[in-house]
């Protein structure tokens, strides 16, 4: 089984996939300062909350062996995507680890890298283990190692499924408008070997109802106190059709993925992006000259049609708000 | 408002708009025989089944003006579309009316067209009626003039609740993986001045659960005897959305829609159609080469999740059996 290795540190460059490209292209790029990083970052080259977090870690390692300005560089990174949580805490972490010594920064971009091949490990095997025997399993988006470096949350779940024997295939949601699911995950799950087929996210209900999906996992880009869950749009309407025909809908995600300072999903800003991505594709517009369109990024889908969260540290089921409490307390009593 | 004449008898020819072109060209190509006709159904240039029924009854006028073969070019315009109940009733029509009279065939083709107008228009008023002052009202794929040569059928509920000044803006899904909502409704809905957004098919769920959606107006592939309706996929989505926020689920179609024979969405073959639908968008590949898709053209929305179905005798109240089978008995004895 092959992983996408979307960032690899060479140690005087840290060589980037241009997820941009793919699937039509297996392009890198080779970041040589944190303006590189930045840069590719930016355009979304490098995407996905973790793997933004460990690829600034190791823009501040070059930026520290460079002998370039290591604390002006972190600012650069930090404001590259200010919502991305993981981007501010893995940049906090080199800069504390760093005290001036370029090996300790470099040290700590690794170690940062390494965690979050581990919880993707754990994650996957937590929920390989509820995933039934001969299972069809519907993902949406990509929640997969090109998004976090490792073999992914929600695709680790499917690999891992495959590796144990228990896939009959993954259904992909192609998700526009950017097409996440067609792209990438199509890409990932090619490259491991994973039967998949895609479908128009459209069309994921009526196949539900016609009993030939046994279990749904998806990622997150944030978790409420109380277990609701946002994430990228069309989410919900798939919670929704998981709960109509009681197929369980399951989100994997690191602990770091819970925001316990947002008490529900009521309380999350739903981005809206840039009409064009849905009226034009690859620069050709699909509707008529001066349409107007809507486009939210993320939808949030409640605590009450999640089956389940699987953690790093665990499975967490509802009641969230008392699962998601104890989870957290035991992470800090460990680090 | 300007609604489109998706077809225009012209005495010695049938002016078809081919809807392929749409929205980035509008463009006319003269039937001048039944096998012209059948070659623009063969390449939905027309589509749409009341539409394509019309187009038929046409081509068998012109094969009666031309002093051609009448009943093998029905043949040959019923097996382009085997599955299109409208196009097999229509050809009858023309050919029980025709009686070696090329006149008597052009007036009754006008008739069917006339009707067809005349039931979109009552659709219309009946659904207007239903949609509530300052809503916002969803809708999906193209249930329009271009697909029934009127004013539509679900658009036409939408253009008559504009008129009346209830509708603040339509949003419009944009129907993956063929785009009739993006190129074919967002076309229709700017020709005749009503306000609409576009959006991707999987944002319906979270618009929705924010409250910003009055109504849900769809079409109709096939209307089951209880009153399950078969429609374009992704519908049964939407009404699973709907139901969750208490939002009217309705269902504009014609009585010829309903297929007493059918007892339910169970007994309804749902077409898989080619996997280069999905795989590829606006012509260019999305997918990694060599991978596989599923493309089901529809899907089943149960009945208990519609709040009514209007028709042009009125509209139609659960419980379905008794209410389709009222109205049915009494289209038999109007006619």
């Amino acid at each position: 089984m092959t992983h996408p290795q979307p960032i690899a540190w060479r140690g005087d460059c840290l060589r980037i996939l241009d997820q941009t490209r793919l699937p039509a292209a297996v392009e890198y790029v080779d970041a040589r300062s944190a303006a590189d990083v930045a840069d590719a970052i930016r355009r979304l080259a490098v995407r996905g909350a973790p793997l933004i977090g460990i690829a600034a870690a190791y823009a501040l390692a070059l930026e520290a062996r460079n002998g370039a300005d290591v604390r002006a560089a972190a600012a650069e990174l930090v404001a590259t995507r200010p919502t991305a949580v993981n981007l501010r805490w893995a940049v906090d972490r080199v800069l504390a680890a760093w005290d001036g010594d370029p090996a300790r920064a470099e040290a700590e971009a690794a170690r940062i890298h390494r965690e979050q091949i581990e919880a993707d490990e754990r994650i996957g095997r937590f929920g390989a283990d509820l995933i039934v025997a001969n299972a069809t399993v519907l993902t949406h988006c990509n929640a997969g190692g090109l998004a976090t470096g490792g073999i992914g949350t929600a695709l680790g779940v499917i690999k891992t499924a495959h590796v144990g024997g228990k896939l009959v295939r993954a259904l992909v949601d192609e998700t526009r408008p950017l097409l996440q699911g067609a792209r990438l995950t199509a890409w990932e799950l090619e490259q491991a070997g994973v039967p998949y087929e895609v479908i128009v996210d459209a069309a994921a209900a009526g196949i539900i109802a016609r009993g030939n999906v046994q279990a749904i996992v998806v990622g997150a880009d944030r978790i409420a106190a109380n277990g609701d869950v946002a994430n990228k749009v069309g989410t919900y309407g798939l919670a929704l059709a998981a709960a109509a025909h009681s197929v369980p809908f399951y989100v994997a995600a690191p602990l770091s993925t819970i925001d316990v300072a947002t008490p529900t999903g009521a309380g999350v800003g739903i981005e809206e992006r840039d009409d064009a991505e849905v009226l034009a594709f690859a620069g050709k517009s699909i509707a008529p000259d001066g349409s107007a369109a809507r486009n939210p990024a993320f939808d949030v889908t409640p605590a009450a049609l999640v089956t389940a969260i699987i953690t790093e540290r665990g499975v967490l089921r509802p009641p969230y708000g008392a699962s998601i409490a104890a989870s957290m307390k035991q992470a800090v009593a460990a680090s």
